[in-house]
């Protein structure tokens, strides 16, 4: 059960100029599944990616960083869902590079300029004959607007695609952004078993998008939690190709900020459907941590409430009991913090005055906040003037049958 | 459903010489629950403890604290479940002041000499009132065989009692060890929603014993974990009322060994039948890893395991989908983890060799492994010679059912 994940109708999804996708069946996992994607740029597409940093990186992303620092122009992207080719060894990196060599057979290009992506389980040997044989089918399929099937191509145990599209005008140029992601488990900041394109047809130098991409993550994906697991397999990435005749070359210039803002808030948006759509979630919550000393305290007391087990199955529960919250505020790992300057609030509703239960709290008004689909955790610390957001989820009986149950 | 509790027959229970326990009604949260405990402690006593490391922590541990670093002599516990006065500020600090005061004067001692102790619900104020006036009932219900009633009376959500005695001979001395503990969720090191009380009555000096508690609490209840929410009332007392005959004076006294070693065990114990007895909890699971290069790595790779919710999910289905503990070791924060040096054992079933999947490794056997109540995980890192143990447990429906409802 999705957490107001609102789908676009086709009429609001705009293909993007330069990229072409096709989506087939490869029968990697399951039959009758689509499950092979393949995205296929025009020359002069610039390309840029952001990473997990599992130590346990899957074979793909090892193959996505080495091609991105080869130099090559991408001019391809393929996905499977079903297997993530992650703790598989020499065997695992040999099948990625086969994907890559059997695409650049087909399209007449360098193995360099493919990047392959995996999601599904771990462990277990990639079908990679599979995959290859289904290539010619996902290319022939190629049309411009195919960003629906390819929402849907990228799925593991989502249960809705997730995608996002918008148009905006930059010194009288209409300039496309669209993307998609996945992910609904195994999801923390860098980054999550999540996959994202997101692509524009305006033109972005590659110097300047290898460093926004990264800026973009951090806003958005890299704050993002659901169960506390990075993921083998994340992988951002954004590609901008030129054709809308807008080119960006550096932040001075005056197109930037606001191509800037439009990325970073689809980025944000494709970030958020990934918590809507988190497993078992039946709530979507913000933690807003205000007044902290530094980014890294105002991140470290956001992550303990959000991945407290017992706070997010209070949220499940509609139940307004709070001192859990301050619980972990306390347990965050600020060893100097001053209870005393701690307030809390939900929503508009004040819990917590000085550190502990606000006078004037009635339980009846955290009780009608509590059973809100979306609620807002607000937390001033009284330390500082640095804030920072983190997006979550509740945890519910759902979690637990999905990921107990997700392999049979 | 406790996994493999223990539960002694009365004959098994051992009274301590020097301490006496009384149990009452003091309808804190319910009618008709024995939720007030009183330990009375002969003169000649000594108590050590250590307590949560929580920033919000509770009244009753500020308190402790404070009455332990007075040095007047500690004459008696005073335990109640139901509410945990925490995050409850100056009026929670003034109601456990209130309850030493109360039991200080019924014994004609100073306030400083008794030690107050609370579990339960967070942020609601202690019925002190009804605390202090069922008093003169528990006092007066003290008896040397108490000890099965006490392990009653602290529970919160436990689903059994707590308790573990046994009886040496050391230097031709019987010595008695006997204790309690109580703790369900919330549960991780530093320390747990947990209380534990352990006596002997070997007399261990007081410098002694202070030092003694640390290291008894780090090799037992600071390796567990059921959710890692470190609690706000986590407490673990250690008394030796010295009635036995042995006095034991320094770490080189020949009696030491074999007395420490001894309370360690029963510590450990009391610690493993929290985890038996964790909300939800279906499998008892032990987490060892080997050859890290450090205390700090072997810890942080035990808890990154012990904490995915995907791995505890994985153990509750007994699906070896064992990916998942090689993600977690993989984003455990060991930034130069080679992979390749990563070995992975259920049991005796050798799963990943390499940081692969081992060539071996047959489904049937890890299935096997998964369907026992009782699992070894074992990590080897390839990095060192340290090794660690952490104790915890799967992740259940039961679990988000208990937390969803705690209050209700």
């Amino acid at each position: 059960m999705a957490v107001n994940l609102t789908i676009p109708p086709d009429s609001a999804i705009h293909p993007v100029a330069g990229i072409r996708i096709g989506v087939t069946e490869a029968g990697i996992r399951k039959a009758n599944r689509r499950d092979l994607t393949v995205f296929q740029l025009d020359e002069g597409t610039t390309v840029a990616g952001v990473f997990t940093r599992n130590r346990f990186c899957a074979a793909p992303v090892l193959v996505c960083k080495s091609h991105l620092e080869s130099g090559e122009p991408i001019r391809a992207l393929v996905i499977n869902t079903g297997n993530a080719n992650a703790g598989t060894g020499e065997p695992g990196m040999a099948a990625a590079l086969q994907t890559c060599d059997a695409t650049a057979a087909l399209l007449s290009l360098d193995p360099r300029q493919i990047l392959p992506f995996s999601t599904g389980v771990i462990l277990e040997p990639l079908p990679v004959d599979k995959l290859c044989a289904a290539l010619p089918d996902a290319l022939a399929a190629a049309g411009n607007n195919e960003w629906m099937n390819a929402a849907h191509g990228i799925m593991t145990t989502d249960t809705l695609p997730k995608i996002v599209s918008r148009q905006l005008d930059i010194q009288g140029q209409r300039i496309t952004i669209t993307g998609i992601s996945k992910g609904a488990g195994m999801i923390r900041p860098n980054m999550a078993t999540m996959l994202s394109f997101l692509a524009t047809d305006a033109g972005i130098d590659q110097a300047l998008l290898n460093h926004l991409a990264g800026r973009l993550a951090d806003a958005s994906f890299n704050r993002i939690t659901v169960d506390g697991d990075t993921s083998t397999n994340d992988s951002f990435i954004v590609m901008a190709s030129g054709q809308a005749g807008l080119q960006v070359q550096s932040e001075q210039d005056p197109a930037f900020q606001p191509l800037f803002d439009a990325l970073q808030q689809a980025a944000l948006e494709l970030a958020q459907l990934i918590v809507r759509d988190a497993e078992g979630a039946t709530k979507f919550i913000t933690i807003r941590v205000e007044e902290a000393g530094s980014q890294d305290e105002a991140l470290r007391v956001a992550y303990a409430v959000a991945h407290s087990p017992l706070v997010k199955t209070a949220f499940y529960a509609s139940d307004p009991n709070l001192g859990r919250i301050l619980a972990a505020v306390g347990y965050a790992g600020i060893e100097d913090l001053d209870v005393q300057g701690v307030n809390l609030w939900l929503d508009d509703v004040r819990v917590a005055t000085r550190g502990q239960r606000n006078p004037d709290y009635q339980e009846a008004d955290g009780q009608r906040v509590m059973q809100q689909a979306e609620i807002a955790v607000r937390i001033a610390l009284g330390r500082g003037a640095v804030s920072e957001t983190v997006y979550t989820c509740d945890f519910s009986h759902e979690y637990v049958s999905i990921n107990a149950d997700y392999r049979s």
